[in-house]
This record gives structure tokens, C-alpha cells and sequence, in this order.
């Protein structure tokens, strides 16, 4: 095993206590003081605590990046996410955090904005050592994503949750899409529905195709003619969308809407009232969505509801897995969570 | 000036491309190349941008932490807000993220749900070289905060937004939160309410405090007796405030409900609906919220909006100032952005 020497020179503060002084003040060696900071076993646990307190008294800290050079380990996991407006990945990220605070880690959030290449730019970033792992919704299904293949052996242990890149060998956490939205689109039909909109944002990801193919096989079910018209392209911009969902319902006069994201409901909704339109007589709504005051809309808008901060927790439990080396568990490669179908006003008979 | 030097030995993986190397095959120098990834000016733009292109065509990642200890930057600002399920502030973190990602910062998260103690360790903590500054929404108010002044010298640049200690002495940036809770008091006064309710989360917060002050002089610009029975202490827990609103309404029946954090006016709107209570004709409801869909509530919910994307924009831009040694724009003490009052359904005559 060959050894590479860095030579690193830190400035000096004139005021700061270093392991040196330490460990004189403690007539202890500089390496069982150094030890105490490291999260081993090759040290009592009242020398340890002994230690530590006097750090405490002193003011001293270790310093973060030297020991990290010599641990290889920066204790910080990095989560990428499309967007923070929105409730699922909110609490999602609450819920990684929840864990990861439990490891005692750290957290890196990235933002994509939907932007393939911004999420290249921070997974090639973050592979010079700043982070241990990283638990990712991807955002460039549609792209060639093979950039994380040639990471190959070097590549850092990586999870996905919900949009994930199904020719990327690694864990994911997801939910049974398919058969929420067969039955968010049977739920609609059986309340008497019979032109039902389907409102996607990005239908090429394959959480749009799984979840577009349990709404056709519903429609199949019971008999109802497929019209790709009723697949709807939407945005995501307040504006845009407003202008997309009008022209629809003015158009194709649909009778139901079901919408892959809680945005275009409220699409929806917002269009309806400026059309006149009334939700549930005019038009029914469901929509997969994590907000908490659904029953507070007008109508209160029936969901299907994904266990949103379990999710990001499952997935920051699988890194660990990793990280942490546990093989049994680590087999793990796709957990499946269930969402909930919460029936409310806005698909009333 | 004293140098302390730090050995550090880190392994090196047969595969990986290292900075020897790369000189090597661009014909460079070790340290032209090393000037390369670091953001200085002292070498040629087209010979940067052979070095990248080639470290890109190997896959060589510079060290980050080596290169941080050679540089003592981690180029990382640090976020500790009290919680995260609150759409004030996860649109204040997009707001610093922005900001962050224009100048090139990555951001750690940190949530204390509200509690003092886990405030105190992650500034401990990040005190070791993890961030180079913090942006914070503090969560300790009511305790002794003189740790950050003991840090002295050593503190590391911080800016308060929101949520601030008055006795600390850095950047904030706050809202006009007297004035604002002045106006929505008197809005609820001005549509006839003389029983109005302030529902408060932590009201030993300088926050709390300003705003119950707002409601206080209101009242008594229109002669209304102020009666300490309606300043409500609530929770961050649903099942308690669901109680505590509740029995407000039983016991103290006030036609004007004013929340001072958008969960409250939620809680009231389901204590309402329970209760049978209708709003506006038997309670207005005003709250300060960042809901993006508070005109699709049942009834529309008149609110006082915070600019929470500023305001994280605005504290992550003080902090840059102050990593960037901007003097002159450093000397910016505090920034006071204006809410606005949006008049919906629920306070309606």
C-alpha cells in the first residue's frame, strides 16, 4: 500500500490552545489527547471524558479538516433534490436530517432546479472528499446518465429516493406508484367520472411512466377509451401552468383531474375559480401530494399521500448501511413504502 | 508569525490520478497545476482552462481537504434554522441557496427544533473549520447566549435573520414586524372585531415581543382594553394547540383571531370547522404565513407575508460581504424588509 505526505501549514493563532498545550495542561501524550476526539474504543472512558472537558474549558476544537485527512471521512452525507418548494422534498429532508443527526452527520443540500447538468457539477464536485454519501431524486432521467458508471470504483455510496435512474445499480427507497395511481384514477371513475385528465410535469421520468401506466390500465379496467390529448404537459411555472390548465378544461372539458404533483392541483384549482368552474360539481380533483392542510383547501382535495419523511429516513438508513459496512443489511437494493389514498370533498358524488 | 505543521498521510488508491501526474502529462509544473483549482487570479486563463479540461478528460478531483487546510476555506456556509416544516423558512433556505450557489458556496443544514441546547453544539462544532460562516434563525432566546461572545476573536462570521439575539453584535436581517402586526391588529379592528385573540408560539422571543407590542398599541389606538387572557401561549405539537385554541374559543368566544406563525391560523381554521364556528361571520382570522395558497383555504386566508426568499438572500448576501472583506458594505448592521398585508375571505365584513 503506498503512502502519499501532504504537507500542510495552518496558520498559528497566537490565542489558540492547540493538542500540544493540551496535553500539557492534562500531562497526558498528544496522541491519547488526540484519540479522544475520535469516535474509537482504544481509549477509558474517564481519561476520555477527563479530556473532553478540559477541551471544553479551554475552548479548544480539533481541527476538522486535519483530522478528516487522516480519517478519510468527512461525517457529512450530501442530499441533491430538484426543488425545496415543495412539500415532499421538504420533509423528506426532514427526515434524512433525523437521522443522520442520530449518526451524528452532517448534511449538504443541493438544489437542481430540474437541471440535469447542475446535478453533474455537484456529484463530480462532491467526489474530492466533502461528503461520504449522497442520497439523490434525479432530475435528468431523460439524459445519458452513464457519468455515474465511470465514477466506477471510485464513485461514493449512493442512494435514491422516489426519481431514480433505473439503469443505476444502487439502493432506492420509492412508492407503489403504479397502484396509486390505478387507484386514484378508479376512485375518480367510480365517483362518475368518465374524461379524466392526466396533469404530468415531466412524463418522460420513469415516476411519471409508472404512474401514467397505472392511470391507462385503470382506464382499460373499466372500459374507457385511452385519448393521449388527456395527457397533459405541464410546467413548472405558476404562469405557464395557468395558461396549460385552462386551455384544457376549456378545450377537453374533462370531468376528472388527477394530478402527478400537488403544484398542478393547485393549478387547477386556481383556474377553476377564475372560469367559474366548481370543484367537485363541474370537475373532480385528486392529486398526489404531502401537504399537511389538504383538509383546509376549498374543497378540501382528496391526495394520495406519500410517507414523505419515512421515505428520506429509509433512504439515509440505507446509506448508512453502506457507509457503515453492514453486508447483511446492505443487500437491500429497493424499498418499497405504501402511499395513502385520503378521500375528501374535491372528488364528491 | 508562527507555523505549525500538520502531517497528514492519506492512501492512495492504485487507480487514482494524482496531481503528480496530471503535471505530468500537461508538462507542468506541480504547483501551476494546483494553482488551477484554487478560485485565485495568479495564473494564465487559457492554461487554467487546459489544466481543467484535462483533469476533467482523467477524472482527477482535487483533495478538498487538503487544499481547505492550505487555504483554511471550506467554502461552506452553515444554516441553523429552528425547524424546517414551515414554509417561512424553507423559502428562506432557497433564498440563501441561490445566493450561495452564485458565489460558488455549498450549505449545511442544521434544525434545532427549537431547542437551545442542540444550537449551542452545532455552533461548538462547526467552530472546527466545517463552515467559514453561518446564517441563523435563532432558537434560545430566552437563555444566557453569552457563549458566542466568549468565542471572541475566533467567532466565526455570523448573521441573524428573523429570529435574532439582541445582545450579539452582527448583521441581521429582520421585518418590519411592529408595524406589521399593528396593521393586521387594526384590519381586524377596522372589520369590527373587539375580541381579539393573539396566538403566539414562544412569546419571550424578541419576535414575539415586537409583534405582541404591535397588537398592544393597536388596541389602544382604538380604545380597546387590553386583557392578558387573550395573549395565548401555544406549542409546536398539533394535538396541544388543537386543545389550547379550542378551549380559547369555548371560554374566551373572541371574534378575531391573530396568529403570529402561520400553524396557529391552521389550527384555528380546524378548531373552527369543529366547533362549528364560521369564519369570517363568527371569528376573522389573520395570520402572518408564507403559504403560497392561502387564497385556496376554505375560507381564503388574509395574511401578513414575510419576503422569506429576500430575507435569506439578503442574510446570505451579509455574510458574503462579510467572507468577502467588503468593508464598506460590511458596516450594514441590520436589514429590515417589509411584509405585506393580503386581504382574503377570512377577515371579511
Amino acid at each position: 500500500m503506498l503512502l502519499e505526505i501532504y504537507l500542510c501549514f495552518t496558520e498559528l493563532q497566537m490565542d489558540r490552545i492547540n493538542i500540544k498545550k493540551l496535553a500539557e495542561e492534562l500531562n497526558l501524550s498528544k496522541s491519547t489527547v488526540s484519540r479522544a476526539f475520535r469516535d474509537n474504543d482504544d481509549i477509558k472512558a474517564d481519561t476520555k471524558a477527563r479530556i473532553l472537558a478540559k477541551a471544553k474549558e479551554l475552548n479548544y476544537q480539533p481541527n476538522h479538516y486535519a483530522s478528516n485527512l487522516r480519517e478519510q471521512k468527512s461525517r457529512t452525507i450530501a442530499i441533491i433534490v430538484p426543488e425545496l418548494a415543495n412539500n415532499y422534498f421538504s420533509q423528506a429532508i426532514h427526515g434524512i436530517e433525523r437521522i443522520a443527526r442520530e449518526h451524528n452527520y452532517h448534511i449538504l443540500i443541493y438544489v437542481t432546479d430540474d437541471d440535469y447538468q447542475k446535478e453533474v457539477d455537484f456529484i463530480r464536485h462532491l467526489h474530492n472528499g466533502r461528503a461520504d454519501g449522497i442520497i439523490m431524486s434525479a432530475s435528468g432521467e431523460a439524459n445519458n446518465h452513464s457519468y455515474l458508471n465511470k465514477l466506477g470504483g471510485k464513485r461514493l455510496p449512493l442512494v435514491f429516493f422516489d426519481r431514480v435512474y433505473e439503469d443505476i445499480d444502487v439502493p432506492r427507497v420509492v412508492t407503489n406508484d403504479y397502484d396509486s395511481s390505478f387507484k386514484a384514477t378508479e376512485h375518480l371513475i367510480l365517483q362518475g367520472c368518465e374524461k379524466i385528465a392526466y396533469l404530468v410535469v415531466n412524463k418522460s421520468l420513469s415516476i411519471g411512466k409508472t404512474r401514467m401506466q397505472g392511470y391507462i390500465d385503470a382506464l382499460e379496467k373499466y372500459r374507457i377509451k385511452f385519448d393521449d390529448r388527456y395527457i397533459v404537459d405541464c410546467s413548472n411555472s405558476y404562469e405557464e401552468n395557468d395558461v396549460i390548465v385552462k386551455e384544457v378544461l376549456k378545450d377537453l372539458k374533462p370531468d376528472g383531474i388527477f394530478a402527478s404533483v400537488e403544484r398542478l392541483a393547485f393549478a387547477t384549482y386556481y383556474a377553476c375559480y377564475d372560469l367559474k368552474l366548481e370543484i367537485p360539481k363541474d370537475l373532480k380533483v385528486i392529486s398526489f401530494s404531502s401537504l399537511e392542510i389538504a383538509p383546509l383547501l376549498n374543497p378540501s382535495l382528496t391526495t394520495i399521500t406519500q410517507p414523505a419523511t419515512d421515505i428520506g429516513g429509509q433512504a439515509a438508513q440505507l446509506l448508512f448501511n453502506l457507509l457503515e459496512g453492514e453486508q447483511v443489511v446492505s443487500t437491500i437494493q429497493e424499498v418499497v413504502l405504501k402511499s395513502k389514498l385520503f378521500i375528501r370533498n374535491s372528488t364528491n358524488k
